[in-house]
């Protein structure tokens, strides 16, 4: 679109915004999240999008190192809980009308029957003593990301994730790009106590010692530290750009996944919406980073993509409203005395 | 409910939260409302419920003071674009298959068709140079709201107001009954500038030193400076404790109306769920005075029950999560190692 197209497009946008019968801006954030998908999207009148929720599922090597409350092997009973559809995030799928689609980015073991088979390997390797995984699986996975969302249809879309051990992946890309100490980078993931916390930021702290990757090269930061779901998501986001396709992120993992997308290319987060403040201490810290806030903040540290689930559900709210509401004029209700 | 079988409830209801496949307590306070709500109706595994919102529209003579920037008519207005389905709370309560019910708590003039009567008046008097109300028209609004809430089936329901002028009338309540100085209660309304937010606090000003409204008889606040709709919503609090129905407040009127329902009886907000922060500058200071929080939080300042219709959706999703999630037994997945 030409910026001066673009340009008509958000005044009319705006436009009608302010002549639905309410006050001016009186729907807040409402207003904001429903100008903001018509624009990337580029229809001042949008259908109601179809949805869906990509969860990518992936293990991670490092939880050898104690930094999780559950066994590894949790990853892949859940991945088989969402396709049995007996997680948080099927119920909110269910609730409000989104497809789940649940890709298996690199669990170990065998084959997961009935989920999208995207693996990048068989779980990382323990980063505190070996890299993650090689340069060209880094690139394998943001290429498979990128890919998926190539191929979605235009709608609305969230990404989410699960894999044990993930929050400590996810803690030392976001402290290996931003040159931040791992401490304020961390959080309690499925539930550490405070020992716990600080061991994890010890983990991350030795094993970026260990490696010392660049932060000027996302790949080898992911090489170094990252998982296979982290590059996935944020690849997924890099493509969903290129095609205009509106994308929710959900908590901390897929906003390191977000932010990793931004360091390979500036305009990744373009056709992005942030969902929720999640509970996991660094992802404050993640928001401030990106220069940008979440519309939701109910506590919630969950993953899965049950944030983004909300955050669509709310979007889709704000494109009925957009749509639906009477105008002063149709409703022949008086305007503002100026 | 006996305090034993309270107790045993709340356990019970611990106990599953506890058990779904999720980290322990990791969906926030969308588990306090689930379970919260479970505590209220006493059913640790209650039916989905049905749901209502109340709109309770009234006029008020203090508009002639230049308090608003909307003329005094756009509440009648505003009520047959409810009546037609026209306005942001009839698209909310489409979007969660929420039933609207709208109230005539007091509009002025004719009676209007297909809207439930229950005038108490036709609009309040200009309580900047007379009372709103006589003492028995406050009585009498709140044993209509009250009657509204005890005829109601069992389910889930909100509170939400229209009525022109009526941020002026709440702000001068809730100075009234705490004390607070009105610039510390008055916010922008429908959209004044800080000009017209310090003549609306002025007004408040002159009209509390005419009628010393004795803040600890709540009825002499309503009919000093008070509105139908907010005795009304107040009865209607009372009323739903009572019979043990949730009840969902909405924004600054609202939560006006429920701290003269706290000063009438301290039991009154026993089922109620607030929803959300709005934007207008008051309500921060009235959730504290209540020692509350809101799990919303974005930028609305509308009316109508709009913040409320959010709350009852989240509160229904959370509902879902709670009934409808796999425990860890049965979907054999492993629970943290302790």
């Amino acid at each position: 679109m030409s910026l001066s197209n673009y340009k008509l497009l958000t005044e009319q946008i705006q436009y009608r915004l302010d002549h639905l019968t309410k006050p001016i801006g009186s729907l807040g954030e409402i207003e904001n999240l429903a100008a903001r998908y018509c624009s990337i999207i580029g229809q001042a009148m949008p259908p109601l999008p179809r949805k869906w929720i990509y969860i990518f599922c992936a293990d991670h090597g490092v939880v050898d190192e104690g930094v999780s409350l559950y066994p590894a092997e949790v990853t892949r009973q859940m991945a088989l809980n969402f396709q049995r559809g007996g997680a948080a995030i099927n119920v909110l799928c269910r609730t409000f009308g989104i497809t789940p689609v649940i890709v298996n980015a690199g669990v170990s073991g065998e084959d997961i029957p009935g989920i999208l088979d995207r693996r990048v390997g068989s779980g990382t390797r323990n980063f505190r003593w070996e890299r993650a995984m090689s340069r060209e699986q880094a690139v394998s996975g943001i290429e498979a990301g990128r890919a998926l969302a190539q191929a979605n249809e235009p709608g609305l879309v969230g990404v989410g994730e699960m894999g044990i051990g993930n929050t400590t992946s996810a803690a030392a890309v976001f402290a290996a790009l931003t040159g931040r100490d791992p401490l304020q980078t961390v959080g309690r993931g499925t539930g550490l106590d405070a020992e716990g916390v600080s061991k994890k930021a010890e983990v991350i702290r030795e094993s970026l010692n260990r490696h010392c990757p660049d932060a000027r090269d996302p790949i080898d930061v992911l090489s170094a530290v990252g998982g296979f779901e982290i590059a996935m998501i944020a690849g997924f986001l890099l493509g969903a750009t290129k095609k205009s396709l509106p994308v929710v992120i959900d908590g901390y993992i897929t906003t390191v996944a977000a932010l990793v997308a931004t360091r390979l290319d500036a305009s990744a987060l373009d056709t992005a919406f942030f969902s929720h403040q999640s509970a996991e201490a660094g992802h404050r810290a993640l928001l401030d980073e990106l220069g940008v806030r979440a519309p939701l903040d109910l506590g919630m540290r969950l993953g899965e993509g049950t944030g983004a689930a909300l955050a669509i559900n709310l979007i889709e709210t704000s494109l009925r409203l957009y749509r639906e509401m009477a105008t002063f004029g149709e409703a022949q209700v008086s305007g503002p005395e100026v």
